[in-house]
């Protein structure tokens, strides 16, 4: 497959992007003249993360922009060099000019694909230097992808459908790539937009944002805006003098607040206006600068109401600081009684968006029946997942020229399983989940109705299972190097993640001690793990 | 300035990556006619990482690099265009195709410098359309790289200045590009060397990285090699089977050792001849693909002894599993008697590497007094930095034409320090660090001998300092765009940051509970901070 035009420029994954040891053991299998034997790697986790009992499989999109795109250039292969030993024949550096991925084939779960510990996420054939070499890549692309996605899901599970969750991390993120990463599946795994900008531009993804403190601070109130006049919005009529407009709501609203016309914060008030000048449709007021309930909000009011006489509507209010479910509620209750003082209606559902280092907790407070938030902008907890900044995946060799092949290590949970697979979830009548199966790639898929001996990983006896129905996971994207079929879109992919976690049962989908979903091996693969393990993987 | 040509080809952090709000923040700024007003904004954090007392300043070389090439493309300029609202003046977007930033100049702290809460890493000014704009991605870039620069000193602090320190965390990285930086910012923060190839390639960072178990386990034992015949190192005298060779002194490192020939995994020893064949020089056994005791280490040992003949020296052993410090013990006492057995006195030190996930704790142990540990690969306990995952810095409006700004909010503690600063660190006779002072950029600086009254923060007295010595702290890099003096290296930066962490008291220094490190007011910043609070930041 040739190296073909990226959309997005230079793609973030370059082939160099590897661990040094790709590149030596490269040269050893060339030295060995096992460049082209016929090897499959698996990608897979070994525990979902954050203690729940699921996770969202993601990055196949970058990984397959990434083996389209792999070619080492001169310059690559000249830095290897520079790294291995100096009388290595430079014949391997040729075979490494002329590497690409027209010899591999990958088979994966779907993005947005509910994905279990052992479960392939992503089953990567081909000849052995060149799958080898992928490892790296391909592990940082899906394991952050998928944690990000998981961590989302999880997210929009305590939120709830209603409300609307931002993404804005970027500048917490772990480098400018994790910021994309991280605003991509974000999105696919239930978040409505970003504040990623790049993240707009370069993945569709739906972006948002109005202004920040700076902003306001950067208003003293002695500006003179060069013009003030705004039109009405529709478009007839003459043109207002909004900072004129805004003095003279301002005292009505003090008045119906109770407060000195002198408290609201000129600058503040400046800076509001000059942000409904260049966004009347889209005029957001940031509320907490210097004081919410005597600056913020009486500044907002009168913006609004001014707006309001020219025919605009304003579309919410912001709140970084302090009790942030508490403030809400107040907001809400003197939005109530403006409408009705100022007869307009609408002012009464503002939505009011809050921020301010939310995690899983201070979210469950948040959506909280009787909770007056509308919109939660979410940073560092979606971007980085503090409580378990990775997801552990691993990526390994299953099989060569055919042959299984294990590794046993010394710790029993670091064994693999060896062997070309497939893999199946089993569902019940009502559609239900039962459980995974791993088996030989050879073995005949499970059949619905029929009665199945499987033995569940970690358990220390088998058992029997009836499935009403049977879906195969791995579908084949890449063969012999060409896509197969078109990957969903990206918001394809955030529907059907959607679409997945609902089918699992609440049970599992709990997000604090779930019930642990079943994995299970078919009788010939276990049979095939206890052969290798009793005579030590030989 | 113009945009330059990038040595890493396109940046990693491009204008857009920033959030939408920084764009219709630019919007407003211009359409209230002071996208040219002069402001400055300071980028610091409110605490330090990891429940320490300190943290390194990492990331200007990859700002400096974002502004020398900071352009919108027409690209992205059309892309802004769609995202605001559709009757935007035109002109507003011809002021973005225009952009550069020719007026910005960025005071900061030399990368490795000391950084303490409050102190600004950077000091950006310039116009205040684009000062606002570059937020983000500054943000995105300091706030990562410090952290990964401050986790890395702190491993660097447990392991002390002998053990050797490997990061090889990339597949666990946030995102490619997080991978980079977390190479990058390692090995400034004192690792030795990262396995991330293109972290040597683009950033001159020390690349190592040997075999995985997937080499091991690729191979059965049952290939043929197409050349098992290897010349001496000294290039002189007839080439040698080494594979034969190797099956020559396995028995002899059998019956030293009490095993059985048919004991060691055969198709292990295979993996090892080839690697040998390709690396004679470098030849590293990793001993836990099947069993460390009975297969791994008396295949090393007989490869090892095969190369010796040949007048190769291995150069070390690899752990991934089990109980790694014991482990090393025990093939320490294994070396040593073979050493003896088989008259190899080198054998003894043959450098013990391990890995599997390494944290603080696990390398406190591994780093202990008697540890026969010689090299300690670390993964996502340095890259990820699962403790604090985020350093959590923040981009604060300052002044706007020479006037102080000030945010107040509903948290004391998200109030900002108003005012353009200067900030200076103050030493005692003995060359110890007594204090970092902030004060207003008109004032003079503190003079060595001069007893100076401050308000530490936090603090409600005051109190007098006399400092032995006094070290301006922020550096002038660049001038209305102009870069005034070159970067120093990443080997540079890295050595400076060792002597900083030096300096620092033990107290200080100390990774759990220490004691606070102060950073205090000049007491005409503290006048201005309490007049701006008494006046709602009027």
């Amino acid at each position: 497959m040739a190296a073909e035009q990226d959309p997005e420029g230079r793609a973030a994954a370059r082939p160099l992007l590897t661990d040094l040891y790709q590149a030596t053991m490269a040269l050893g299998y060339w030295r060995a003249g096992r460049a082209q034997d016929q090897a499959e790697f698996e990608l897979f986790f070994r525990q979902c993360p954050f203690g729940g009992a699921f996770a969202l499989a993601a990055g196949l999109r970058d990984c397959v922009r990434f083996l389209r795109a792999f070619r080492l250039r001169d310059a690559d292969v000249q830095f290897l060099a520079s790294a291995l030993p100096p009388d290595t024949d430079p014949a391997f550096f040729e075979h490494l000019r002329a590497l690409d991925c027209s010899g591999v084939t990958v088979r994966a779960l779907p993005e947005g694909s509910l994905a279990f510990p052992g479960v392939p996420l992503l089953q990567v054939s081909g000849p052995l230097l060149v799958v080898q070499l992928l490892e790296t890549p391909l592990l940082c692309l899906v394991s952050y992808a998928s944690l990000i996605a998981t961590n989302a899901a999880r997210l929009r599970l305590i939120a709830g459908p209603d409300k609307r969750l931002l993404e804005m991390g970027l500048r917490r993120a772990q480098g400018p790539d994790g910021g994309l990463t991280a605003s991509t599946y974000s999105y696919l795994g239930g978040f409505d937009a970003s504040s990623n900008v790049l993240a707009g531009q370069l993945r569709g993804v739906p972006v948002a944002g109005t202004l920040a403190h700076s902003f306001v601070t950067s208003f003293s109130g002695s500006e003179v805006p060069p013009d003030p006049m705004l039109a009405p919005a529709a478009g007839q009529g003459s043109q207002v003098d909004l900072a004129a407009s805004v003095e003279m709501w301002l005292e009505r609203v003090c008045g119906h607040l109770g407060l000195g016309v002198q408290e609201p914060h000129r600058g503040e008030r400046a800076a509001f206006v000059a942000y409904a000048l260049a966004f009347p449709r889209a005029f957001q007021g940031l509320l907490d600068t210097y004081s919410v309930r005597r600056s913020g909000l009486p500044n907002f009011l009168a913006v609004a109401l001014a707006l309001q006489e020219l025919g605009y509507q304003a579309v919410g209010v912001r709140l970084d600081s302090g009790d942030l479910l508490q403030q809400a509620r107040e907001i809400r209750g003197v939005f109530r009684t403006a409408a009705a003082q100022f007869g307009v209606p609408w002012l009464q559902s503002v939505p009011i968006a809050v921020s301010n280092n939310i995690d899983e907790e201070e979210l469950a407070r948040l959506a909280q029946k009787g909770s007056e938030v509308n919109v939660i902008g979410i940073g560092t907890s979606v971007v980085t997942c503090p409580r378990q900044p990775s997801l552990g995946c691993v990526y390994k060799l299953v099989s060569v020229g055919g042959q299984p092949r294990m590794k046993l290590t010394e710790d029993p949970e670091k064994q693999t399983l060896p062997g070309s697979k497939a893999a199946f979830r089993l569902l019940g009548s009502d559609g239900s989940l039962l459980l995974d199966v791993l088996q030989l790639a050879e073995e005949p898929p499970p059949q619905a109705g029929q009665e199945l001996r499987v033995w569940p990983r970690g358990a220390r006896e088998s058992r029997t299972v009836r499935p009403a129905h049977v879906e195969p996971l791995l579908r084949l994207w890449v063969q012999q190097g060409q896509l197969c079929e078109p990957l969903p879109s990206l918001a394809e992919s955030r529907a059907f993640a959607q679409q997945s976690l609902h089918r699992l049962s609440p049970a599992h989908r709990r997000l604090e001690q779930p019930a642990l979903y079943q994995v299970a091996l078919s009788e010939k693969l276990q049979a095939l793990v206890d052969r290798l393990s009793a005579r030590g993987a030989l």
